[in-house]
């Protein structure tokens, strides 16, 4: 797997700086008609824990798999801003103490450090709240059966059958619900619980572009099929990492998984076939674009950078 | 104010177990096409944090103010439950440990005492997310115009511009982010709390049915008067029953505004100025249903039900 070319790490910036600037416009000191006001601690805290940091590869999977149909970059912006809170409120409530009581994320205090947890976890709740107050906009796509598809998409990728499942289904492997020792899961649990906590997300990135393109079936099945196959990809490179990553570079602690006893398709499978499986799901990825030709080239080194990331 | 006659009874808890069924039904184990799975225990949560109790005043208002367009109920109803999947998720976190940290809600254990508390903000986060996954469905309404309607003003209602606001406001004047003692709010500041703490998921109730409806301009507005003068009426008549109420027939210990320095309408204006301002809401109420003629029989009564409720 070779590093990203340039024009491809170009327009990854890109879209995380227009995010950023769309996030903070959406979230600026401003009700909108129908809200009574912002209260600036919540609004500060929403801020916080939405702008200024990461790769935003949520959001330019949206941005990328919507330009295969024209669609205009404000309109997939949104969608990636919506999904962009989400992620943002999930991590959030993931570090509180009542869950993986983390103090750090991206080398600053987590939210609930930097303000209380009462504050956090309104915060949070606020802006899974927003994601949907942002799909339901006008801004978003001319067409309201365009934006209520993307609605129960982003639902239904983020609660009990998405994300939200997977975060309980990791804290009971973690033998958080009874004797407090870790479950030994087999394969087949460990890629539910993965493609529920961080495939269901990503997946949804890759589709909502057909939703927003008003794609073909076909091609809405291709989008489907490479969002899987980046899901499992992104999670066995963070496997990886956490084995043989290097914590400066990462920014965060490495071999905590072995520690923990935590069940990963790496820990499963050892480290040599975890890398042959990663470069199936990116060949699996890449195949699945075939039907877009030439178009599909950004989302093709996607597959390829989710796989070889090094943070 | 007279008490409710039995046949405004007989609707209000027919409506109940209406609501109740339905909720019932959405949250079997039975994962959507788009879901992966939903596992029990967190299906278990949601299931304990929504069903089983309450009167159901916010569905109820959703159907009676949708009958006054013919709407059908079974319409009505699937808002009215994605309403209270969200009055639910905002109990099971407003009773957190890192909130108001109680223990009993209706004389049943919390969500976070019968679970845990990671398992109850999951399931609340969950329930959160499914109020939107519901009005996303053809079942909620064949407009897909309307649908998104409903999403808009729901988000706007329960996030950081009105419910999840308020309560950050409420947890303020409780002097929770700095001296831990309360603070001292004037009228026009407890109105903006009350109103967006409780009132707007009540005015939200209110209007749904001119939306599900395809309401006139005007018949929207009487709704929004309407339902911002029952949100008033609702939290006057709260803060009444902790001065005035019987902890026996309440299920909950009364006293506890005064006993906090909690600031409410009651404790500004005094007992008898308050039950003058409470009449005045219902004839707002009241008037504001005019329009509507004979019509609006049973939400007329609705007023005088909020204002003379005894738990």
């Amino acid at each position: 797997m070779s590093s990203a070319g340039e024009d491809f790490v170009a327009r990854l910036e890109g879209c995380a700086a227009d995010t950023e600037r769309l996030l903070d416009r959406l979230l600026a000191q401003k009700p909108e008609a129908s809200e009574i006001e912002r209260p600036d601690r919540l609004l500060d805290a929403m801020r916080y824990a939405s702008l200024g940091g990461g790769k935003r590869l949520r959001p330019f999977l949206v941005v990328e798999s919507a330009n295969l149909f024209a669609v205009a970059p404000e309109q997939s912006l949104m969608t990636g801003a919506a999904l962009e809170c989400i992620h943002c409120y999930s991590l959030v409530h993931d570090d509180l103490p009542a869950m993986d009581n983390d103090d750090l994320r991206r080398g600053r205090p987590t939210a609930h450090k930097a303000y209380d947890d009462a504050t956090a976890i309104l915060a949070a709740d606020s802006l899974l709240t927003f994601a949907f107050d942002i799909l339901s906009r006008q801004e978003t796509h001319p067409d309201p059966e365009i934006r209520v598809a993307l609605v129960r998409e982003l639902a239904r990728a983020a609660g009990i059958g998405g994300m939200a499942g997977g975060q309980l289904l990791d804290l009971a492997a973690e033998g958080r619900f009874d004797d407090g020792k870790p479950r030994k899961l087999g394969e087949r649990d460990v890629v539910i619980l993965q493609s529920m906590k961080t495939g269901a997300l990503l997946h949804f990135a890759c589709i909502a572009g057909g939703i927003l393109g008003s794609a073909k079936a076909g091609e809405r099945e291709a989008l489907s099929r490479y969002g899987h196959a980046i899901g499992v990809a992104f999670q066995i490179a963070d496997d990886l990492l956490d084995v043989e990553g290097d914590a400066a570079t990462l920014g965060k602690a490495t071999g905590k998984d072995a520690a923990s006893g935590k069940a990963t398709l790496v820990g499963i499978l050892g480290v040599e076939a975890a890398r042959a499986r990663l470069a199936r799901c990116v060949d699996e990825a890449q195949a699945a674009l075939s039907v877009f030709g030439n178009r599909a080239k950004t989302l093709s080194e996607a597959a390829q950078f989710v796989a070889a990331r090094r943070n």
